[in-house]
């Protein structure tokens, strides 16, 4: 299966990112969730922005799935959503998702670095 | 936040059990889906059946969820859903989902074992 690569201003949907990896051939899907946390070094967070030049945050996120399949060669599909713009307290702002037919595979490749090309462009802490 | 463990027969979301575990204090939210697989030594599955004596089960579950929190004091939430009946092909038979402040709470706590009280009934392979 090919992989996902989205950059979006909505709000993700893991059950859409959970999904996209979905084969016959799998035993087990790994998700991470990265979400807006309300506190940071203290002070309290009301919302993140990023930012990212689109066509190279895509390239970038495309790496990161190839050097997971390179790792994990076993792995059915990666999909990768990252939102761009604000994201509030409490709602993601990337899903990753991998699946693979053993559960060790799929945990394994799906714990991120968040892709280097999506900046974090403003922290709003009150 | 308490630990939320459910026991169903129908379908499982794993968007309902991934906001289960959602708080403003969480950065990070980690998930694990349990599917069945088409094919077990190397015959072609079409569906699996799960049995579990629901109470026991539970209590299963929430010690599961327990001992989690004991490794992983920073957990913030931990949601452990299962099915139980026939699950076929390519649909979830277990969604664990875990969040903590930081990622590497979520992403330690929520490599699962499959709760011991619910066990593979069938396996229906042609």
């Amino acid at each position: 299966m090919p992989d996902t690569v989205v950059l979006t201003e909505d709000a993700l949907d893991v059950a859409a990112v959970s999904a996209a990896v979905g084969a016959d051939e799998a035993g087990a899907i790994s998700l991470f969730v990265g979400t807006t946390r309300c506190s940071f070094e203290g002070r309290r967070v009301v919302t993140l922005e990023y930012e990212a030049y689109a066509p190279m945050a895509e390239r970038e996120m495309e790496k990161l799935c190839a050097a997971a399949r390179h790792t994990w060669p076993d792995i059915v599909a990666v999909a990768v959503h990252h939102r761009l713009g604000l994201v509030p307290v409490g709602q993601a702002s990337v899903v990753v998702a991998v699946s693979s037919p053993h559960r060790k595979d799929a945990i394994g490749a799906s714990r991120p670095s968040p892709p280097p090309a999506v900046d974090l462009r403003s922290r709003d802490v009150r």
